[in-house]
């Protein structure tokens, strides 16, 4: 199936025929989210349409996209105003709040769409002849301004190589569990090829529906069962990435140790040093059976306690994912209905029998494989959480975040039809600065929301462990400054950034670096790894053409 | 404890008061070698004596050493006859037939050894200040030509900077099972370290006792319980390395999407970048139980077949060992004893009995945890191994494996004191082409000895397995041609290492690349890989001085 970029929201998450299903929220929801952010009504603040957007003048001209034309097809180069739009940004927080007001100062001039390697070749060459600047662009929902079309003044235009028509499979070795896929290959399509034919990847990010494998290893990307398939650096085991000189190929070898690895150069190159197109990964037979459940812990210490123990004795868990307090606390109004209240009101009483008090923290808990190890993994992970004090909920929230899982990005627009800013940030650390850095990074984003004269919520999961250590995913619920939206969002931003730098977390566990997150990589890569990985950029790239502005953020 | 260098063998394996314990073998053992490899008689080929090892002049004369002291103490500043000798190579084959006839073109002109990270930067300065050569030493059991003294033409003289004395844990850090050690440190001195505090981190490699972490994390090593404990690569959170031109710094993150990876590019740096000087490693409690067991399969493909699914069912093995007949008739007839004859007469009955012929396949298993994780472990390895028509031989041949297993390269000394020669080489690919590349590379092996006019026995066993695939490990051993033996070396070498790079190997699984796999190098890394290690050491070693020769090969 081709994601034809017609159906797809220019100024929002996802397909354009679906939404947030306001239906299953709580009755109350709006009047609580009211109450938490202090405000007494909530404005329409509506998107511009789409023939409202002013364009930016095209540089690259007829005589040029007809060369385009010759080498792909009239149908596979486009320039009409729907294409140049969508490909203008991501889908962060950030980017909304510009596009939703047509606040673009860079478009693609054109956005073209090869089938293969031969043909991303020849386009990165055409591009390097011409010093255009060339964005590589999968499903195009980088958080972080990842794919944000953007040039050096002294570069010709923007073009904007779109992969989603490379989505083939290339490779299936039943016997060594590997697959190789052209890289532009969307999430459902890849899954659907494999488990038709028995496997998976199970690699399931929240954006799974609008994201390509390409993009995946580009921003080492991990998806909610990566415990048990790994984060995309981790299934990657070759690729092949295409630069202005030359082709860089990796071997499909299971560990090797002829000098550098090389993979662990592509994932996360994202883009800036070429387009990766194919890519060989490790499947795995398809789990015969899934298992999700909740458990409930008095606070979050106690919680993390569990979730540290049940890493580090490597039981072989495939999500695993601990809501604070405040997320749980939201999560749970969200949801709470009439119908379920009297059932509530009982666990309520259950719970503060054992002494709990009013702000529990929600654990759920995914496992896959056969049925042996799954129900021997419950039993230990079972053990271990009781032992910490928590309370087994049995398979109801976990099977209700299963149906759920893909959906939640959906609400933001709502909320941001409201005037209502939501944003996201994650980090890793690890385990014995679990706790400070949860803490330190909620408090700076709540200052500055203080400070900004605002009520926000901010809450906080762990997502991913490991087992030194885990990622800690923050977000963020907060009035929209009208008018003032880019510099409430920078400073925000910095807050929050500058306290995970501070306090021992990367800026990034699995969103990627992209153009928000340039400021805080020199002091976290350091002098001598920013050369290193501009030394290569200079090697792969010369003229600096792929993906101006990410990473090594040379758009200035 | 400190590694005192005139304890160890400057022209063979491990202590001088050690040796391999000649009465562990077969009474028939030399006569089975004889008859394999078709000689009537050994001859007596002993080493040269230290005392008539021809030293090449010092180019690093009195007032540079003089300086030297200054910067450290006399002490750990060296020049004297046995220093020199010790630290010119490594310990291969090819590294032996040229020591044990003192043909050492090159040798240090100093050995320094310091003690933190302040003063290998002010020794790498020295260096490069001087444009001297400079070979990061820890053990130096390289076998691949890693920490061969040599130097460019034009470089003045060799500097060996011996590490070992950097031996200290920096930090330890209970919560999140890690530990930082500077990177000197031994094999053995780091476990009793670890585990007199209740941790482990698991790696032993065949070279534990006379190997150091940052040598482990320089080559990407693998120890025999990699299976559980990771590869260098995969132990390795953190680490440090200082090279000319400034420190790289990895921080201590379990995960990150903030660009690329580059620990990976420490990790398989083989000192062509700069030194080691501390890493984090992950940690893990001492396993309360350890098992070994065996199992014998009717042939190597049943056998290969049993070690994929116990790896693509992710049961967690710590080590799993298959020899091929091979590999597996050579070790019976080694150990064969005539106390155990009517035993072996009795279990050959019943390996009849079921089909088996005169060459079954070996395999040895390790579980290493707590005791539900092993047991269960057990259950599930010896229903598989059954499964595949293998006979579960219990725990016996497992706890003799556990007893020798840092013995073996003890005999190599033996059998080279009686003109038979011993080398190894390793590889790795996928499942689907293992056989392939058994085959292919002992055909190679064989045929050259054939072309050679001699009789060799190629083994083989698999000994690292993961998800897509495994290591292959090679021993072959076979009469060395008197006074050619060089030339002879180098034929092996190349008919075996051009058969797996032809076939779909790596050059190297976690031997690394040295100087005797550069030829090869080229080939998988492709010209783009090359050129961006190259790049990197241009950047970070711009004259030159790391390790010369290694890797990309530099000192013509």
């Amino acid at each position: 199936m081709k994601y034809v970029r017609s159906r797809l929201k220019w100024n929002g998450w996802g397909w354009k025929a679906t939404g947030f299903d306001l239906s299953e929220l709580s009755e109350h929801f709006w009047e609580d989210l009211k109450g938490h952010l202090g405000l007494d009504e909530l404005k329409e603040t509506p998107s511009i349409a789409l023939e409202d957007v002013k364009l930016p003048t095209r540089k690259i001209q007829k005589p040029l996209i007809n060369k385009l034309i010759e080498m792909l097809d009239e149908d596979r180069v486009k320039i009409d105003r729907f294409e140049r739009i969508f490909h203008a940004k991501g889908k962060s927080y950030h980017d909304l709040i510009r596009v939703r007001k047509g606040d673009m100062q860079f478009m693609p001039d054109v956005v073209v769409y090869p089938e293969t390697t031969e043909e991303v070749r020849q386009l990165i060459n055409f591009a390097n002849t011409n010093n255009s600047a060339l964005i590589p662009f999968g499903g195009g929902s980088s958080v972080v301004g990842g794919v944000e079309a953007t040039r050096r003044v002294d570069q010709h235009g923007i073009i904007c190589l779109d992969t989603s028509l490379m989505d083939q499979l290339v490779d299936l070795d039943r016997e060594s569990h590997t697959a190789t896929f052209q890289c532009g290959i969307y999430g459902p399509n890849l899954e659907h090829i494999l488990q038709t034919k028995g496997y998976t990847l199970g690699h399931f990010p929240q954006s799974f529906e609008f994201s390509t494998l390409g993009g995946w290893i580009a921003a080492r990307g991990a998806g909610q069962n990566s415990d048990r398939y790994g984060k995309a650096e981790e299934f990657t085991v070759a690729a092949r990435l295409v630069s202005p000189t030359g082709d860089l190929n990796t071997c499909r070898f299971p560990a090797s140790a002829a000098g550098p690895d090389l993979n662990h150069l592509i994932a996360g190159s994202e883009g800036i040093l070429g387009v990766i197109t194919e890519a060989t990964v490790k499947i795995h037979p398809r789990p015969k059976v899934q298992d999700y459940r909740g458990f409930l812990f008095r606070d979050f210490a106690s919680g993390l306690l569990a979730t540290r123990k049940i890493s580090q004795e490597d039981i072989p868990i495939s999500m695993m994912r601990l809501s604070d307090e405040d997320e749980t606390r939201f999560f749970t109004e969200m949801k709470k209905s009439s119908a379920g209240s009297l059932f509530e009101r009982g666990f309520k009483k259950l719970l503060k029998a054992r002494g709990y008090t009013d702000t529990p923290c929600l654990m759920l808990m995914g496992l896959e494989g056969d049925s042996l190890h799954v129900y021997s993994s419950v039993a230990q992970v079972t053990a271990i959480c009781v032992g910490e004090g928590g309370v087994p909920l049995g398979k109801r929230p976990g099977d209700s975040w299963v149906k759920s899982r893909f959906h939640m990005p959906y609400l933001r627009d709502n909320l941001m039809d409201r005037g209502i800013g939501v944003d996201t940030l994650e980090t890793s650390t690890v385990w014995s600065n679990m706790h400070n850095l949860q803490k330190v990074t909620k408090e700076a984003i709540n200052n500055t929301l203080s400070e900004q004269g605002l009520r926000g919520m901010v809450m906080c999961h762990v997502s991913h462990s490991y087992h030194e250590g885990a990622s800690l995913y923050f977000t963020f619920v907060f009035p929209i400054k009208q008018g003032e939206e880019l510099e409430q969002w920078r400073q925000l931003k910095k807050a929050a950034s500058d306290a995970i730098l501070e306090n021992g977390g990367t800026i990034s566990h699995h969103h990627g670096v992209g153009m928000d997150h340039v400021p805080w990589l020199n002091e976290e890569k350091g002098v001598m790894g920013m050369n290193v990985i501009k030394n290569v950029k200079k090697l792969m790239d010369p003229q600096g053409i792929m993906n101006p502005g990410k990473i090594v953020g040379t758009v200035d």
